[in-house]
Parts: structure tokens; sequence; C-alpha cells
């Protein structure tokens, strides 16, 4: 199984940078694993939201040829782990394109990122900030393979 | 305000406890926070699941008198990071019971806990380990005390 992540920018936060090594190293074990942080908009004012997001979706178009693109977004779909396994399996077994899951950078998504989404997938109703999205999503894609594989989940 | 954070034992991943830390400060600074680490079941296998359950409800029972109880729960009630925020609100001007949140441990609560909750609360339809509950429970409570307070959400 391939899998790809896509984020604008590095992941500042010591601990968290820690913690998303920790499961890549634990998802590469068990499968094929991308993830390429984008370009980031830096510098400009937060009140310029539009601009900022512009910027960044155009970093990330550079990564959504060919793939199966996820979008996460708060209000998109919830999933179980266990449905969140299956759909991860059900891509594998189609042969078409790989997913690739696109989390945006503290202010979001571009609407034409969102559009292009084949699925909108929410990891809560509750919002987290960016950067934690990135860790809880890759725990999440970490223990979907473990369900797939019939492995015990690594604490 | 008053919160309280209940769990057995104490956070294992170093990432994880340096978060713990980062948002008990930051909630620290907005309420009064207490976090009790209560006793642990170790040594014990993981198939006597509830004798571990057991042991560690004995722990955590000692701390639920006087407090309005929230269960963590896969299962539980699921709400908006906003919902949250005004929940904790309508605690705070109660002049009853203080919320204490609790998580079980990484084989989850015995049932006699989770039936005295007064709240099951659930973070996200999703399953995440135990310790990574503990961190996007602490940063959705500093993200709550940041939308009552009006403050910026520090990132």
């Amino acid at each position: 199984m391939r899998l790809k992540f896509l984020w604008p920018g590095k992941t500042r936060s010591p601990e968290i940078k820690g913690l998303q090594d920790f499961y890549a190293a634990r998802i590469g074990a068990l499968a094929s694993l991308e993830i390429v942080e984008t370009r980031e908009a830096r510098g400009i004012d937060e009140r310029h939201a539009g601009r900022i997001k512009e910027l960044e979706a155009r970093g990330l178009e550079k990564h959504l040829e060919d793939v199966y693109i996820i979008c996460l977004l708060d209000e998109g779909k919830t999933m179980t782990s266990r449905e969140f396994s299956s759909f991860l399996r059900g891509r594998a077994a189609d042969a078409g394109k790989p997913p690739a899951f696109v989390v945006g950078g503290f202010l979001g998504l571009a609407d034409r990122i969102v559009e292009r989404a084949d699925l909108r997938l929410s990891l809560s109703p509750m919002t987290f900030s960016h950067e934690l999205c990135r860790v809880i999503l890759l725990e999440q894609a970490y223990r979907a393979l473990t369900i797939i594989r019939g492995r015990h989940y690594a604490k």
C-alpha cells in the first residue's frame, strides 16, 4: 500500500515532530509512505487569509496529480477507526490512484483544494491545531494498517 | 474555573508528556488546573483486562467525590470545539461541582466508573491511543478557555 501525506511547512513543535517521526517509522514498516511538506506562506499578516491559503494551495497542487485526494476538514465525513481501516483496505485493493491526505496550514485549505477532494474526512467534529492534526492522522493511519495486517498495535 | 483531569499512570511517551505540560501551563494561566495520575495496574497480563480495569477503577474512585464526572469514551457524545466551550462555560456558571475529566488506561475504563459519569464525552468516533487522548483533551480544554475568555489561541 502507498500512502502520501501533504501539508504546508515543517512541523514546528519539537514534541509533535517527534511523534510525527514515531508514527511515520511505524507506518513505514507496514506500507510505502511519503510525507511532503509543501511551501508555506510566511511573513504575511494573518488578516490576509485568502492570500496565505492561495500561496499554500499552489504548493499543494504540485503533488495532487494521479492521487485520490483526501482533504481533512472538521466538517468532513467522520469514521470510526475500523471504518477508516476498511476504507484504506478498499483503496489498496483498487489498482487506481493511491490516497493522498491533505492537511491545511493554520488557516486551513483554499476552497479550490477542498473542491478537488475525492473525500472530505473529519478526524473529529472538534477543531484540533493543524500540527496536532498531522499526528492524529498518522496515528490513525498506523492503527488502520495494524487492523488490516492483523498486527498488534505497538503502544 | 476549576478543571480536574484524572488518568491512571504517568504519561510514558516523552513527546506526549512534553505536550501535556505545554497545554497544562497554558490552561493553568487561564483556570485552576489539577492533573491527578492515579494508580496504574502494572505487571498484570493484558488478558486479565477485568482485573486491570478494576484495580485502576479503585485509584480513580478516590478522586470522584464532589465533582461532575466526565468520562471519555469513543462512543460518547461528540461536540464541536465551540459546543465544548459553551458546555464548560455552563459548568463554571453553575456553583455546583467542578468538572473532572476521566481518561481510561490502555484498556479503557471499568463499567462502574462509566456508570457514574454525569457526561460521556467523545473526542472523536475514532479510537485514539490513551496517551494521545490526554493531550487532545488538554488542547481542547485550552482552546475552550481561549474561546470563553476571548483570547487569541497561542499556536
